[in-house]
């Protein structure tokens, strides 16, 4: 939250080996840069090591980003590390998928507005036309796509392609109630974000709130994820939860679900957006502030 | 936690209609009863309603329990109430069932001999000699019961013969790592309650923790049930939760989870020997402090 | 959250003697009223009793409002009682007063416009001209009243005449960044809430994220509470909180904050409008959800 | 909680500077060690630097005290740097002291016993005599030392020859219901722990839980902190809360803030023992699991 006009952020994994740390630290030093933040994760159970640096030049200089890949790569590839540079100046593009209900979509679109997400919203895609007055209120494109059993590839080819003219850096289901094609789950993978609402693995698939109520839990919780093809059991980015009794029926566990929902979906796309997750395998590495 | 000397507590449940409440509110100031504690709650889904109050004589009479129950008996009857009576003096006999971990049992005890928990304990039972000690220094006696697959039975029959010697009030599944007989859950309907490591319904059976490493949850939990021969599908009594991330390994897990089981399961324990669980069909309804 | 058209809530204190429920629920049952929820409490250490009773009619008959005053008053008066009754169908009418920060504002007019919360907002009333886009958006009324110090007497007249024309049953301060005066304090007791963005009685007065950044703590919160003419030392309804670390500087905090102040301001207006708060010398007994 | 036989900790700290993080990772790797866990904090208020590493050998040579010590302070002495290094397998000398009330001397010596806590306790001292069995049965040595207005210089002489025979590394106010002296404070600066039951800085010094009471409050917590000579204001380390509300009398919120204490307490002697503290100015940096 600091000027971020001149900083930059590192992601960077590879298979755990020694001078790992080393390899980038060292870098970033040599070519006079200032070290803000890191976070590193060395996973001895699958043997990955991950690693997240803020730095900002330590002097007037121009960031030359050609001459640091050019440099880094060679260091970076005696490690086998993958890795990633971005401006934290760049905002990312997202593109909201929503079906009827607003929570998710009005609380996104108010951290928008006031810069507390440093994103741009291209575009908001709905399978319903309930939303556009609040999309339009906004000033960002609704684009009302109705979807059926018939037409959902068509749909979904609109869908792609309303993602990829916008260059969209991330796509985040904010309750689109519409199952995803396999195919567009695979499109999609790592750079989608859904909310269920339900602490899953509990509750997966429809209506979680009347089975949370079925069960009679005693805490009531969402769970923001990676889209992938199998339903609900995406990448867990991030899980809220609240306590509730015996009183709460259905809609009152939906109503206490919503804050919920919009505190769990907007830490994860905040995490997204500021390069703090790592997908690896079936989980995530988030270094949360 | 005021004097419980002459307090008493009566529950009482039936299907809802007009005049539940004033059925048991009238009754009780006829017969001059102060009322310091009133929970109901009517169940519009099921149609039933449930209600607590705890009262004192307000004048120095003794208490005439046999009248009370004759009298009011006619009251209730006249509404297919069930209802029981309780005197908050009375200090419920809890059996403790447990293996190895010893960190339900630890604060169970400490919560006993302080007073905390205003329970006897006349038994502890195990099927590992392990904890003798810590049984001993409490001055509680320790039966060893060890359990194979053969001697199953003729184990649960001990057990079985130990809780009614004992008048057992409750048995407390304090990390038992053994699954009781159907016929044995049976006997123990509404009389056993079970603390299990995770949010239930997430991660049901053998070793949740392990169970919630694999899915990369960001939050560990656990669940206070009362034991049916469902395995881990008992009614809920109480949840508890706090947050986690990804450098939790199992055992990270376990050692976070120890505490919130400890705190879970004697929120439990509370409740029910202060008679604040009404345990209906599958649910519970808790009117908790 | 069920259908409120017909149903009712009476509110009623007074000193603790036997009888005090009594009086109540068999008033509402010789009437043939049928009894969703109640809650009371009596407090040993200044011996008054609370009770609030939601309640409907169960028959087809028209509330006869004038009989029930008539009735009832004569039992209340008896014991001392003071009472209210409300129909759950009445909208509250809340005067919301802002400044520049919106996150609270934004909040309330979510819930209002989704019905979340159901209450009327005739009036936004602002020293700053800023959030006036948003009231307009939401077809309500924006009064933009500057103030200085010369001016605060006439200001404050011109705000009380609006919450008198819109005939406001409550007032919210949703990060109003102006001292009330003593007067306009005692005229407002009991019907305005204010949120101070501090967990009370921590850091009172101005800046309270950069009182609690230089003190160092590791939870950040808010706290909702009525009005009074001595500052921050208003009877408190609500509390939110959330852990925090060294890494956040006061702009964090206060980012970290928003979330909390909205979610513990609507907690405390939602349990206003619904009856659910008693204000009884320095303190509030609230009958929360 | 990895195998910490051969693990090592490196804490350090100094002005903010560009290199700083490189002086030491780059020295860990040439010496062949890999860094399992890395923190580090840059604070731009302040400008100051913090940083934290747990490594270990990469091989099966045996760590080399003297030459680690020689060798990196001529490159920390570049940065102003102040370093220490810890063993992981080193048990922390945790002396305790407490009056009469007894959850948190019994959490910790629950989670010293069980190794859950990595510490020997060498003493616990009192100035009651109350708790004396439940040290004996930990096999603790107990010391009873009355104190009066009188006699505290002497009763204080008494307690530091104890810390200095025991060679402590940490003392632990376990609720210890005795205000130190100034001169006590300096000495124990920095390795003196202390639970407060409240959250600071609200209700300082003496009956917390009673001043929170009367305050009305719905949340109550503890604040685990340094000791200092400035009573109740030492720097945070840790900070617990739970909500409550109007029906908690002071021994309600004792009884809750108990659970608190012993969780807030035991999570900041942990991150003491475990290196993951820094001390500076009034505050604490802590990098805490």
């Amino acid at each position: 939250m600091s000027d971020t006009s001149q900083t930059h952020i590192i992601t960077a994994h590879c298979p755990s080996q020694p001078g790992t740390v080393d390899v980038v630290t060292r870098y970033l030093y040599q070519q006079g840069f200032y070290i803000n933040e890191i976070h590193s994760f060395d996973d001895t159970d699958v043997n990955h090591f991950f690693i997240r640096i803020q730095f900002r030049p330590n002097n007037e200089q121009p960031f030359d980003l050609a001459l640091f890949e050019r440099e880094f790569n060679e260091r970076a590839s005696a490690f086998n590390m993958q890795w990633q540079l971005a401006s934290s100046a760049y905002k990312a593009k997202v593109v909201i998928m929503v079906s009827k209900h607003d929570h998710c979509l009005n609380d996104l679109l108010y951290r928008y507005r006031t810069g507390d997400l440093a994103i741009e919203i291209p575009a908001i895609i709905s399978n319903h036309p309930d939303l556009e007055a609040l999309a339009k209120w906004h000033g960002i494109p609704y684009y009302h796509l109705p979807i059926s059993k018939d037409t959902k590839p068509e749909q979904e080819a609109q869908v792609w392609q309303i993602i990829q003219d916008s260059k969209a850096d991330l796509v985040v289901l904010a309750r689109y109630m519409q199952v995803l094609s396999n195919e567009m789950c695979q499109k999609l993978s790592g750079k989608a974000i859904n909310i269920h609402h339900s602490l899953l693995p509990g509750f997966k698939g429809a209506r979680p709130y009347y089975q949370a109520y079925d069960r009679g839990v005693k805490l009531v919780g969402a769970t923001a994820h990676y889209v992938s093809d199998d339903l609900d059991e995406g990448p867990i980015i991030s899980q809220g939860v609240e306590t509730v009794d015996h009183s709460y029926y259905p809609k009152d566990l939906a109503a206490k679900g919503r804050d919920i929902e919009c505190l769990t979906l907007s830490r994860a796309v905040r995490c997204h957006i500021e390069h703090r997750i790592f997908l690896h395998q079936k989980k995530t590495v988030v270094f949360a502030k």
